[in-house]
């Protein structure tokens, strides 16, 4: 089975919004091994989508049409998808009842363009919408199976799942994939595959998808066959890469974002947890507290811009930036220091660097970053980095960092390195504190 | 003239990459007054790339197909092309020695496979990439003009500019448009469409486009006919909605954000700002320090979750939090009265909500959210708010709705109620201070 989606709708067409929807249903494609090998969008015209879906549907085995199922005139999926197979558009009288129905429901008189949503294509089968008042259509051509399905994300992907999912059990032949995920934080994608290399002399390249984004890589394994098959082969390559990575791997699903898995750590720790930043501006305590419930372990955080509140507020001595400037190793070490003391935490990270565009020093070039943390009994570490990119990259990259530097802290495992060098070491101050 | 755009590479098709370089692509279009009536992403596979290529050549004027030009055996663009039009693919010398020349200036030796970006479709002509290696090609078929550009979206930017604007400028007779935007935030898209309900009586609703996202609405003019009735028509357009809009208007341009605008207009006043945050968590701190040059008017920020660093940090009375909850009106007030006279800054905003998911009291629900401004001159508003949307639309809305007051008093203008109905009044302190 090989899979196309067509989304239909004009503002798709347009500058700002891209199409997502068949991300979703890729995700859930691919769970079954079926690969999506095309996808268009087509504009709210009959035509358009008349075109698209034929040429889908002559080409594939499964289609799904998502969007322009609503009432307005602009809706057009229903009109498409007739003109290309073909076939007749009749309005279903049961469904125009029950639309009807939820509108005497709520107390609200139904305009009369709502009944569109009862028009039926010849042979469909009409797929309830549990969430919204558009029905969803199912239906057969030779060699194909189309699924219409509304495009608001909430909408298709409960019906996706209710719908699309048993389908795919049924005509896929137990084809499913063993998926597995590990992440990675802070370590450059070259670094990464260096490490990988005997996973890939002994199960080759293709065995592993990495998805490398600022300071994050996503690592993809997957494995086809009968379920035992699967499940034993995905759980021993993944132990393989784990014993390659070790303690680098922090997280174990895409959903582990690493907030979310610092918060863990913490919260499982009974720690708490601040942050002293400059050049961050509040980015590491805002994805700190991203994460429900981290009210458990975030205490608060100081964000300090100039240098009279880095001396107020975190009680960085002013000799020191006078001395050092206040994008270094000393500064940050004061900043994590006196933030953990005066706020009362068992951690606290500290960030100070040059974001740019502006800022650059001599020695101290744009994406220069100084991070510290400390943490209970003596524990500390201390990282210089340069960082590539703009302002919003180096920000990012650095929390990262901080966020890292946290998560290794407060499982006692011993800093990393290595990184500092990949992206050039700083030399003054390396030796430092 | 009608485009289409064929977006090439598999990692599109997947869970995780969304196809964003038409949005650019599109932009540029629209300016010129050409719709993008249909696009399509195919994998790296001949036979797709050919497929799509010959259908969207054979149904518009003008096609863009973008990626799959690189050096490696998985970029397929050039032969799908070929194998689309009919098209010989030979090897340009010319070509071939400036990217070996290319490498030699690096002191790399070039893989062998890099000349295949040496390949050039019959006919067509090379277009130079001023970033990258992988050129690009121009080629004309019966009816169709298309444009074989990069995918890396730097070098798809450069060259669309380079190549495809002349292009347009030269084959639209003149049918360009002139666009305008005005930004407004904090204002539900059912009240603005009410209070513009004497623009579209003058001009008609297809005359204007909202985008709306959380808590910013974005509003696009666009005039067409000769270049004089353009712009006198365009100017009469924006001039009637900032009648009808008033001091809601924050910014003129896609690119004004928010922040930026609030930035420029405390920079401009010679002003400065901290925030003193609960519930945001550092996040309006982090999109005030967003922008470049911030540090002229940004001192710090103070995060306080716990309620003892709301005492210690800030000044709140731990009797009014005893009394009032630390969600509450005086709370606010007194975070952004101890933060603005603690960090000797000009303004202080401050946030306190629920976000949520947890944390719902009596009377107080998830959304429910207090902010305070404070500034020179006993200047100071307050608003209480319930928001809809889960802990990120809650923080980001609330974020939104403190940058929004920020800006409201540092221009002198009245702090705005309305919308604080719209959301359901909170009774209780709605008239405290």
């Amino acid at each position: 089975v090989r899979a196309a989606i067509v989304a239909v709708g004009s503002e798709l067409l347009g500058s700002v919004r891209a199409e997502t929807n068949s991300l979703r249903l890729a995700a859930l494609l691919h769970r079954h091994g079926v690969p999506v090998t095309a996808k268009s969008v087509a504009g709210d015209d009959v035509d358009e989508v008349a075109t698209q879906v034929a040429s889908a549907a002559g080409r594939h085995e499964l289609v799904i049409v998502s969007g322009g199922l609503g009432p307005t005139a602009d809706d057009v999926t229903r009109e498409g998808v007739a003109a290309a197979l073909g076939r007749s558009l009749e309005r279903d009288t049961d469904l125009a009842e029950s639309l009807a129905q939820r509108f005497r429901a709520m107390g609200v008189r139904m305009p009369a363009n709502n009944l569109r949503q009862a028009d039926v294509l010849g042979g469909a089968a009409v797929l309830a919408n549990p969430l919204g008042s558009a029905p969803g259509q199912r239906l057969e051509t030779a060699g194909c199976t189309l699924f219409l399905l509304p495009g608001v994300p909430s909408e298709l992907e409960a019906m996706a799942r209710a719908e699309i999912e048993p389908w795919l059990a049924a005509n896929t032949d137990g084809g499913e994939l063993e998926l597995g995920c590990l992440k990675v934080a802070c370590m450059a994608e070259s670094a990464l595959d260096e490490r990988l290399e005997p996973f890939y002399r002994e199960y080759g390249s293709e065995a592993l998808t990495i998805l490398a984004s600022q300071g994050d890589l996503t690592l993809l394994v997957e494995v086809a066959g009968d379920p035992e098959e699967r499940r034993s082969g995905l759980g021993e390559r993944l132990a393989r890469l784990r014993s390659l990575l070790g303690d680098a791997v922090y997280g174990e699903s895409v959903e582990h974002t690493l907030e979310r898995v610092v918060g863990e750590t913490l919260a499982a720790a009974g720690a708490t947890v601040v942050t002293a930043e400059s050049c961050t501006g509040g980015l590491v305590a805002e994805r700190l507290t991203k994460v429900p419930g981290s009210s458990a372990y975030f205490l608060g955080s100081l964000v300090a811009y100039s240098n009279r509140l880095k001396t107020e507020l975190m009680g960085v001595r002013p000799e020191v930036i006078e001395r050092s400037g206040a994008v270094s190793a000393e500064v940050v070490a004061q900043m994590a220091h006196g933030a953990r003391a005066r706020l009362e935490a068992d951690y606290a990270v500290a960030v100070s660097g040059i974001a740019g565009p502006g800022g650059a020093t001599e020695g101290k070039p744009v994406g220069t970053v100084y991070l510290a943390v400390e943490g209970p009994d003596g524990g500390a570490a201390q990282r210089q980095l340069r960082l590539p990119g703009d302002r919003d990259t180096v920000r990012w990259i650095a929390s990262q960092h901080a966020l890292e530097m946290i998560r290794r802290l407060a499982l006692g495992l011993p800093p990393r390195g290595r990184h500092v060098t990949d992206v050039g070491e700083v030399a003054d101050g390396a030796g430092e504190r």
